[in-house]
């Protein structure tokens, strides 16, 4: 019988920057760069200041930024309140294999840690692969059961990241390692039943700060099983029903999984992106005019009315799960990010006038990701958009423009033009900065 | 259906004091008395050492004690210390219908909680006859099927029993404390694969730790579902399977779960208490001399030998899972504390001589908490016990004078016998105590 755990021990602590192909490091950055805006565009919603004003109190010294404000937080804290701000948006980035969102687990670990102990560029984004590796190969063994069972695989999965890129800015030996990944096993929580609460967002806080106290106990010597992923009673057993461990480490070091991560287009139910790409583009059609539009006729998956099937919305939350709201609003402002969900937003005249007029066909033959949006204008003619696959997904990736414009829409509210640029810059050249610490201060708002 | 969330929340909330019978608020000193004793008795262990040199680096302003120890940390991390230091010696106390150890995760918040916001020592046990309700009830309604699963229940079902002891103190009302429950299902974790390593007794210092931060969330708006226990997705039905919900708030503020509670006569598998009870008890039988025997016959119940049946000893805990060392050194030394399971009494030749002379029968007629020991001596004599329950059990429940021994074993290592008994004398008097905190105060080494 293998052991998982050490042999996730074994290739995180043996692995070199330089084994990694060109390709899985430009994702990386690629991930990075989509997290730090996640994290900003997050900062200021109301779970933050609530859990802010909450562990306060009982903070210890000034370590690190908690990005996009203005507070310098102890790196266990620092890295529970980054981790809270990215999920909050909805936003993270997705292993779309097991609906993990790594990135957002593990880059508030390595922030708070390169803030403390100085970090290279090049190391912090080795650290981010090889954590993004191991939370989503965990994740592997166990899904489909452990998320239909109730789990929100960020929180529980995602520590195992967290835990293995501290483990490896921290220099811990195989030894100790194994032993991190087993603490973050006994930590592993989160259920999908907070789903629609700030618990949501608090899973992946918690998670990234359960991973990084699990690598200092393993520093200073506390002890785990020798396989506590793997092993009788430990994690893929509680938390997974007849987990397939042979995920875990097949083919470890030669295929990485952060290539095959995807980045959501926009801050809404993943089902409705595709309907949201076909108004976009519609928008560019010969003869479109938003105050001409008869019907907006739209054919997609059923999940689309079963979870987003929601006529009048009032809040940005249910916003974000009407499938009618989204297609107006895109008809009309011609994008559809944080802004178009505002109250203010949905409720105003001109939106709710064209979300009357949107009708929804459902039809099993159509994939999820797939939609059909026909707009009838006045005069008979009908302006028809299929979209195969929605932008965002593994078969139409976001460009690297695509996500810079996507990030500069979340920090825009509370960075400078200036420093957002920097960021970028300093992301695509990630590989080359001395301090990647600087990253973490320019992203705070301090 | 009941929202059995809210449900505990509204018990917690408008219970009194002055409601609870006697021999209730009787059993929480006993409990209190015991869980300050096994704290300090585990405070000095190498799994303490770790986790207060892991955290100390980010700890905050030093608001409470770490009991038996001379650090001050903030309050968060010092229940979190006291937890782990508690659970150590595995001789925490036991809600024997659940196998929860509820004051071992309890205690360390309200300690934590007294030494920063002034309490008197009737709210402070009040809060104690709370969370134990509600950490049992809670228990009550997954328990076999999560324990056998592998969940470590202490871990789990714990951090409700100390976030709802945390909500009372801190005057959280029905809506907040239901969040700060919620809060607490979505935190819960802990596996019974980890028994063996440090992470057995981390999974109470976490728990205490996890409901405390809970409660201070919820205090400042922090959101989690209407019913984070009973719903859809979330605590009893992930981490339970068709869950008795009913037992969580059935005659709640009737029958209280605390006057169940039972406490470890002796510090190893408690199989083996029933033989170690009939050993001390044989030695007050007339003409016993230890020197003399020939043979001791143990007839017991057969998990006596599966899961203690190591003949060969060498470290304290393989000496604590064994029949033969403990049957052998509860005849030399008449008691059986933390003392008699150092390995150099285990190894200690007049031991090894004794525990060689030691013969199990098992019988699976016998209960678990049954024992029949026979000396044989050298003139033919057979000196014979049979104990029908074990001292600890609730049929044969330590007495108070019983607690008391038990607790000053615990604590001479790092007290003060002036301070040992004041700690006591506290304890029996803790309804006219106006500082509470001042329990934990007199309970540090600092």
């Amino acid at each position: 019988m293998v052991n998982v755990t050490r042999s996730l021990a074994e290739f995180v602590v043996n692995t070199k920057a330089g084994d990694v192909p060109d390709n899985v490091v430009h994702e990386a950055k690629r991930s990075l760069l989509h997290w730090i805006g996640c994290a900003i565009g997050g900062s200021h919603e109301r779970s933050v200041d609530c859990a802010v004003a909450a562990i306060k109190p009982f903070c210890g010294p000034p370590q690190a930024s908690a990005l996009g404000r203005s507070e310098r937080l102890d790196v266990l804290h620092a890295a529970f309140i980054n981790g809270v701000s990215t999920d909050i948006l909805s936003f993270s980035d997705t292993h779309p294999e097991t609906l993990i969102h790594p990135t957002g687990v593990i880059g508030p670990v390595l922030f708070a840690l390169a803030e403390t102990k100085r970090t290279s560029g090049r190391d912090l984004l080795h650290a981010l692969i090889l954590g993004f590796e191991v939370a989503s190969r965990v994740s592997l063994a166990i899904y489909p059961w452990h998320y239909n069972r109730g789990w929100h695989i960020t929180g529980t999965a995602g520590a195992f990241g967290a835990a293995a890129a501290a483990g490896k800015l921290l220099g811990l030996d195989e030894t100790r390692l194994t032993c991190a990944l087993g603490i973050a096993a006994t930590e592993a929580a989160g259920l999908r039943g907070m789903f629609g609460s700030m618990c949501k967002s608090f899973h992946s806080g918690r998670a990234a700060e359960n991973g990084l106290l699990a690598a200092f106990l393993a520093r200073e010597g506390f002890t785990s099983v020798e396989d506590g992923i793997g092993g009788p009673r430990c994690f893929a057993h509680v938390l997974g029903e007849s987990p397939d461990l042979d995920r875990v480490s097949r083919d470890l070091g030669e295929s990485y999984e952060i290539t095959r991560n995807t980045y959501k287009a926009f801050p809404c139910g993943v089902v409705i992106h595709p309907v949201i790409d076909a108004c976009l583009r519609l928008r560019q059609a010969p003869g479109f005019s938003v105050s001409a539009i008869d019907a907006v006729k739209i054919r997609a998956n059923p999940l689309v009315i079963e979870l987003t099937g929601r006529k009048a919305p009032m809040t940005t939350l249910e916003g974000k799960l009407s499938v009618y709201h989204c297609a107006a609003a895109a008809l009309i402002a011609g994008r559809l990010g944080e802004q178009e969900c505002k109250p203010e937003i949905i409720t105003r005249a001109d939106i709710v006038a064209l979300r009357s007029k949107v009708r929804v066909q459902v039809d099993q033959a159509i994939r999820e990701d797939e939609a059909y949006v026909t707009l009838c204008m006045p005069d008979g003619r009908k302006l028809r958009e299929h979209v195969e696959h929605a932008i965002g997904t593994a078969e139409r990736p976001m460009s690297d423009a695509e996500i810079e414009t996507k990030f500069k829409g979340l920090c825009e509210p509370y960075l400078p033009p200036a420093t957002i640029q920097r960021l970028i810059d300093r992301c695509w050249g990630i590989t080359d900065v001395a301090d990647a610490g600087s990253l973490a201060r320019l992203g705070s708002a301090g």
